[in-house]
Formats: structure tokens, sequence, C-alpha cells
């Protein structure tokens, strides 16, 4: 796990000044909100405090509210679980396939972690999945393998934004997802048409838990 | 204003049975409603019951919960404004041009209504919507005009939900989120690649008002 150096800024302090106490505190806050809201996206801060085996004051000192926390654990996840993803789409030869790992990395992400985005997600989160996506499509228009009318600076949200809001219709295990994101490719690239993935049955995107 | 007839069942009651009054307070419910959401997305049933004229009692007979009020109001947008866009999309020869009609009512009404599709939006609700698309994508098919391998059934209210998860990036008068829509139509026909409409800039979407 090396969300913590990754991605100091979420503690709120500066990390050479934490206390090694504090930043193992930070820590199991995190891991245990992870499980915790993967399990049930409405855990409260106290049922998170209780399974970190920490006190809900050292909570709420680390993370002054409930959204605070959310938005901590969405990073340490981007941190974690989609940062290295993201270097290897830079690393392909074919800026295409790179451009579908890095979607298929925070899909596949956002899908098993249950992540509730209109809460949790913010614009300094995304960014770290901006950059290295924008400078793909860039890639790949100056190859003349994608559409030369993208805009590699403010398609990339929309794009990401489009795929994330299929994910509330699939089981959180399925990965019935890249039937869309393929279609996403398909509007993005200058090659011949491809066939698509199958449609899998919709869950209700709108019943609320 | 043909919401009333049009949609007797978020009354809770079957549209017979009601006195005069009564349907003549969900009217005005209904109507107080949609310009105070549109305003300000987070108005309380008490100031909607104000501004309507009625006391919060009469309000909740109606609408037991906000979330029931929410879904009304959207009901009834739905019936007057993007109902009778779905009937002239029906209507077109053409199914490319009528899908497209279909999409711009939905995501037009969405934007410049403020719609909180999280909280007031149901699979009912989106299935008004659904009928007309599905039947539009099945013509396009049989014509040769769309890809072969959607699903007209499944794909439907994904695309839908795509269409929607950019417009929060909009201000609500903007119609930039039109590149979104010629996107998404680009990866759904199999004619040639025509140009996007500009990329307005970004309005962040995860800021919570």
């Amino acid at each position: 796990m090396s969300g913590l150096s990754d991605s100091p800024s979420i503690y709120g302090v500066k990390r050479p000044t934490l206390r090694r106490d504090a930043s193992r505190n930070a820590r199991r806050i995190l891991d245990a909100g992870r499980e915790a809201l993967r399990e049930n996206p409405h855990a409260s801060a106290e049922d998170i405090a209780k399974a970190a085996g920490l006190g809900i004051a050292t909570l709420y000192r680390r993370f002054p509210t409930r959204d605070d926390l959310v938005r901590g654990v969405i990073w340490d996840i981007f941190a974690t679980d989609v940062a290295p993803a993201l270097a290897r789409a830079e690393g392909e030869r074919d800026p295409r396939t790179g451009l579908r790992i890095a979607f298929q990395a925070v899909m596949r992400t956002s899908a098993h972690e249950r992540i509730d985005f209109p809460v949790g997600m913010t614009l300094e989160i995304a960014q770290s999945f901006l950059g290295p996506t924008s400078r793909l499509i860039q890639r790949g228009q100056e190859q003349g393998l994608l559409r030369p009318d993208l805009d590699p600076e403010k398609d990339t949200l929309r794009l990401l934004l489009m795929l994330l809001s299929v994910l509330p219709t699939f089981s959180h295990q399925s990965g019935g997802w890249n039937r869309y994101l393929e279609l996403v490719m398909e509007a993005l690239t200058l090659t011949p048409m491809e066939p698509l993935p199958p449609a899998e049955p919709i869950i209700d995107p709108f019943k609320h838990a």
C-alpha cells in the first residue's frame, strides 16, 4: 500500500510533520472506511471509527466531516489502485490501448469499490486521472489514430463522467460496462467499426438503498 | 398544461375520484415546485407549500415525502415538456433525426429545469422516454442506418444516463452538451464521421451548493 506516501494532502497536515501514530491511525481509518463503504455506501463515521478500533474523536480530528472521510477514502483508492494502471497506460505504444487501460482501471475500481461519486468525487481527485488520459488523447491525435476534433483537456472529464454513469446499472462484480467503454472508444477512434461486447440486463440505477 | 391528465398516478389516487379542489391543489403544488426547484434544487417542501399558497399539511397529503414531491415534479415535467417532443421524434422519417430530437428534448429539459436525477428520477419516469427511443433505434437498425449490434431495450437507458451525466459541467443556459450528443450519435450510426460542435469550458460537477 503506497497510498500514504503518494497522497499526503488528504491528511490535512504535511506528511513530514505527522507523528508516527497519527499516520498509523489515518491508515487504519482509510482501510476500515474503504471496506465499510464497499459493504454499505451509507456506513456512518461512527461505524468506520469502530471498525478501525479508534474513537470517533480521533476520526473527526483527521476527517472533520463524513464527506471529508469519503473523499479521503476515494483519494486513497485512486492513489493505490488507479495510479499504477495510469502509469502502465502511459507506457503503452498504442495510445488507444493506453486510453482503454486508463478508462478500464477507473471503471473497474469504481464498480468494485462501489464509489459514491456524487458525494465523494472532487475535481482534485479526478485530476490525477485526467492528466495522463489527456496526454494519451493528444498522442493518439498526433499519430492520426483518434479524431482530430477531440479536446484533450475538456473532453476527458466528460468522457469519464459518461462512462461512470452506467456503473449503477450493473452488479458490482459485473464487467458488462466494458460494452459502453467500447462504444465510447468507437466514437473517439478513426479505425473501422468493431462489434460491441454483449448488453447485460439492467439493474435499476434509481433505486435508493 | 396537459400534465395532469397525462399522469394521474402521481397523485396517489385515481383521477376520476379526485375532487376538483384536490386536483387544483396538485396543479398548484407542481407548478410552484417546478419553479422553486429550478431556482434552488434544495428548496424545502415548506418553501414549496408557501409558494403554492397552501399549507404544508395539504402538500404532504398529496406528496407524503419531499422525494415524492420531487418525483411528482419530474413526472409532470416529462409529461408536459418531453412527451410532445417524443411524439414528434417518432414521426420523423429518418430515425437518426428522431433519435437526436428525443435525446435533445430530455437533455434540454433536464438542463433547463436543473433536474436532480439522483433524487428525483425513477425507472417508471424514464420508461416514458425509453419506449419511443427504443423503437427509433429498432427502426434505424432495420433501415441499416444504426449499428446492428445495439440492443434497443438495454442500451437506451444507459445511453440516456451517459448523456445526462455531462449536464452538471455546463451552466443551465448552455447548449454545449450537444457536442456529447453528437459524439454518442457518431458511435451509434454507420454514416461517415462528422465534425463535433465545440468543447465548452467545464464547470466543476462535483461542487455541492
